[in-house]
């Protein structure tokens, strides 16, 4: 490794900031059950709470994305408690997300119902949303649409298109200007036949007619088998279109996995893209990177950590790639070293930079053995697990 | 049609049993929560109720799928319930199912799981629904094995190829001479990176040293993307190793949709496959066909009336294939002719056919509609919404 | 059947027309070799003369596709030959079709490549085919970009956007007012690792870039495992940029299998998106539907009349569908009765309305016993059979 | 890295040998095109040639897989000309790879054919490669079944099945002690509906019924999208039934990409599933390793070196998983920690490792270096180049 390298990998750890999921320390599951964990949170306190933890060892989390309906169920009315919180645990509120798929009402579909009074019910609870982010000091609205359908005939896929561009364009006119809309794609679940926002392309559309402060959100596991999603994000990043990740991996559907447990070099291409993006454009491109896993069974605050780390240390692959020498082997299409070019920046074992760009930062040296050691896995574990115990994780 | 296709179809439809599974009457749903449908069942009193509608204006469905966790909550002591209520529906237990994986201690796999605490009491359940089975007249016990893991290197892939081995040779003995032991594939989910049973090839290997009563099941949905499903029941008919089918349809993962939802010509080729079979060894093949699905948004009666009529309507298509004349061609290589002598069944419109079918063995000629002219809908509405209301839904 | 769904099915009989690909009867194979028909044709006048007898057993297929390098090698020197023998057999020529994908300097790419003097290479030999169609009176420019590159890192994908971009619009400035530019994507093959032109997405933003005469061009098998074609193409119908189809149908890859032959009713749900959208705009979507098969063993001109016969009995469905009900019953969220109204559509047997339709037109009833009891195929294998004897087929 | 850990890769990379094949160093392509190189062989001694150019430099490759009719047209009368080149440059004859795909006769099939002499001439080209291998003193004959079909209804799949099960059963009757059969699967291309040797429980079904000497040969690259190949080794190996390995890698289909190109992790997770066996059984598994890849773009002999500097570098990550640690972690279900040892191996950089080795053992450090440096890609440039210019590498 040259010292050019490690100088790029070292600073680029100090930009790299992550948001973690208030959700992402629940319970969770599959609809086969929910799988409990002793020590998981259920209130937003604790959320906050186990954030801040991961911020502790980390230094990379000082946001936390919060769910609306789950997170502050009472709407405006919540957030004086949220903002509380926020203040007593050091962790700043980020995306704000609006759940329009829970409600039994939801299950034909929210802002692409065919029904219009349900599309202005899923509307004014976005539209509050807004309000709920502008109140949190919150740039992003992130709202995920689970609409779709499960048999061929059974919707309007024409007409739903025309639904979602009205309905995004509502919310968009009701953005601050220091506000964006993420618009997020996923090609199926809970939707099994047509989902209206399946791919990058309907994202992008939809985002565009909404107005200039809709951007998509690329979730790493919402793509179709064999998809190169690095390409996607060129794509995006060519036309500023990307407003933010979600990260997790996955080798199936939408497994939700930690990122980076199933195919670690497709997550160091993805960065790799957005590192040449800022070279060739000389800006940092301005996106979220946020974590939404689904960590069924590994501790919730550890995979977080894990999650993180491995960020990082990807992250650092990607910030050492010699780009000149990249660029020259392209042109000539030099390709066994244009690719070694690229790969042996995978190759290379980030851990030991990583660990010293923490020392340096008064972070501890090995995040995950810190938060062990800490006692605090213990303690949720003892305060928590009754509660845990009782909830209902049935299927049937 | 010839006057000898429609007879093949007419005595083809007089033998297609199709086996109704109790939980479909239930309310189902996603990780993202479960529907609630005001009139689903949630008793075991209420799905024999269910299945026997079914069973009336059908006239194909004599049997229930059990599901002995929800269904016989009580095990052996729960039998007699459970036969009084086959007394007074005028429907058969049909299959017993097990489940290992519902309860927390299952998280990281049942028969295959490394502690052998928890192998043992998976085996000590499976053993107990043997009897189950036993003392109900059911004949197959059909596990279903969730077991598996999450992410690289966390189970030993290896040593649980041998906790299955060693647990279906028990069970396998624990067998009646009249009994069968069912053994289902399925790729993901809940697992998601490696399924202990995760293809034909697997259930295969474990049936077979099991022994000579164990069978492999296919689920329609369990198949990797392009898969051809049909080739794998001619590879498991010719081992005599086709034991049952669970039938729905599928777009992406194990979707769970009804039958011939989204690909109907392959659920005819998968008939097709069966019914050359038995032509070509001049035997029926001895086959459990039941329906596994996941109707999460249509009525649940209604949405198992519609798989009926389907799956009739394309056994009768496959029914009417003229065998020798294919044979003929596939000989001599006659592409064309070949196909269209397949294809040409397929493009049959069969709805007649069945609805004569129906009429001549005094059943209703559209069952649709007279279940739902039957006023049972109404009733189980009434007398169900209000307890199915109180049904929590969430994911959070 | 209603007779209003009858005549609503000869009317759309009447206004598909189908355009076949000269290459269709032409020798393929896959890498691993060609397969050799004797009766295959080699030359333009062959194509021509082949094409010619689909025509006159179908009715349906009044123009050629035009493969600029194997057809038209000269250019636009060639021109009146081709003119003279559409003349001479009756066809007129369709599609112009450039090929930037064959000689040996575009294997890193041809609009893509890093090498400006192949890119321009590449952007005349497109220039100089939209003058070809120009001089043959064809409106349709349809260029298919095998650009791609298989290993990451060696192609500069950002880059690369943009000389797609620059090269799109050049092209598109080239063209008379009454020609149109077609732009297809396909995920994969012959480039491994990210193809220039991947997706939907890709291929809208690069034509309305290029300007208001361009669309896209949907090839059936050009997608990714379980995507929804006919949601893509309800999408690109809302916008307004649906250019054109190339039929085949594929179970893995790009297989190029003949249409509906392995899933006849995604065929027929795209059909239906085509004449709902129509329904819903009062207008004819203005598409070009193209053959584009390679069907390595079946005869060349039976596999086209077969696909023919299959895209008219598909279409004919959808044209029977009850739109007005359909619409109700959508809005209304009846899951099953709107389902069984789109599918009731797809189970009716169209073969009989078919035959009528051709009995009416003056056409023969049974277009593939019509072409096979001419003589056409015994007196073409005679002619060519020692020519195509002498080719080369090897892979190795 | 602990000194064992160290230890470990050095004495596994003593044992890693990995046979190259002839057929690598001649043209490949789609079947758009061959894509023509200078460099390129088109004859065995040239094929000999380069190979012992990769094992001068890489000392971990002293075999050449031969291809019958590319290599040994003249079949067991070449067998003397092969033995002299043998000699001459050094380099073993490896397993012997009969063609039973290219004729055109055996467009329908060959073991599978539905033509009894078809049938006839395929066995006996194979049972010729067995007394070309017993000649050679080379062990495996290698067999790819190319057999299948296009179109649902074409060929009589079951039948297929008895006809492979006869077949393989005489080619095993004719091996001698020492020799062995490998069975290939793959689920498409050439044939795109169903082919006959689909996936791995297909051929371990026919090599068991074949005979003790049969084997299943694994492609990693003959897989559908997203099934869990180090999974399937588990299972094949728990039987003894892992005959050998062709490397390669790919994203799509049957891509032929080199060796941890796209998915670096899952090669490291293949090989590490191979040495957990070993180590769990106290013995060395009895694979051949064989690259079988179609760098089309690559420079031949550089992408052989790389694929083996690849292998062996992922091969070295395996051999330094802390195996009893795991073993542990796995037991108690401690998730993090168990997927941290296997994945923690396969973050360290072993480059520096596989270099030291190589010093040890008197190789270059730098085998791709060494290559380029020694002339002799220019030499055989000059020497070939105008030979191969006139290849024919037309698609049309």
């Amino acid at each position: 490794m040259t010292e050019k390298a490690v100088d790029a990998a070292l600073s680029a750890l100090d930009e790299l900031k992550i948001e973690l999921p208030s959700w992402g320390f629940a319970n969770t599951g599959t609809r086969f059950g929910k799988f409990i964990q002793p020590a998981a949170a259920t209130t937003i306190e604790e959320k906050f709470s186990d954030a801040a933890q991961v911020q502790a060892v980390t230094g990379a989390c000082p946001t936390l994305a919060l769910h609306v309906q789950w997170d502050i169920p009472n709407g405006l009315k919540g957030v004086d408690t949220v903002a509380n919180l926020s203040a007593k645990f050091g962790i700043l509120a980020g995306s704000i997300n609006p759940n329009v798929f829970q409600d039994q009402e939801y299950k034909h579909g929210s802002v692409g119902n065919p029904d219009a009074g349900i599309r202005r019910k899923a509307l004014d609870h976005i539209l509050e949303c807004v309000k709920i982010a502008e109140a949190l000091g919150s740039r992003d609205v992130s709202p995920w649409f689970a609409d779709g359908s499960n048999y061929p005939g059974t919707q309007n896929i024409s007409k739903r298109i025309g639904y979602f561009e009205q309905g995004l364009k509502e919310i968009h006119a009701a953005l601050k200007a220091s506000q964006r809309l993420l618009v997020e794609y996923k090609p199926f679940e809970p939707a099994f036949y047509h989902t209206d926002i399946a791919d990058w392309g309907m994202a992008f559309l939809l985002a565009k007619q909404a107005g200039p402060q809709a951007f998509v959100l690329v979730d790493t596991g919402h793509h179709y088998q064999a998809q190169n999603i690095e390409q996607i994000v060129a794509w995006l990043l060519h036309h500023n279109m990307v407003g933010g990740f979600h990260f997790n991996d996955r080798r199936y559907a939408d497994d939700d996995l930690t990122l980076g447990s199933i195919d670690p070099y497709q997550i160091f291409r993805i960065f790799h893209e957005i590192r040449m993006f800022e070279k060739e454009n000389g800006k940092t491109a301005d996106i979220a990177y946020m974590v939404d896993q689904s960590h069924n069974l590994k501790g919730k605050i550890e995979a977080m950590i894990q999650t993180v780390c491995t960020a990082q240390e990807l992250y650092a692959r990607a910030a050492m790639v010699d780009y000149e020498r990249l660029l020259q082997l392209q042109e000539k299409c030099s390709l066994v070293d244009a690719e070694e070019t690229l790969r042996g920046a995978f190759w290379q074992d980030t851990r030991e930079i990583v660990r010293e760009w923490r020392v340096a930062r008064g972070l501890p040296e090995n995040p995950l053995e810190a938060f062990r050691s800490s006692g605090y896995s213990e303690r949720i574990t003892r305060e928590r697990q009754e509660k845990n115990a009782s909830l209902g994780a049935s299927y049937a």
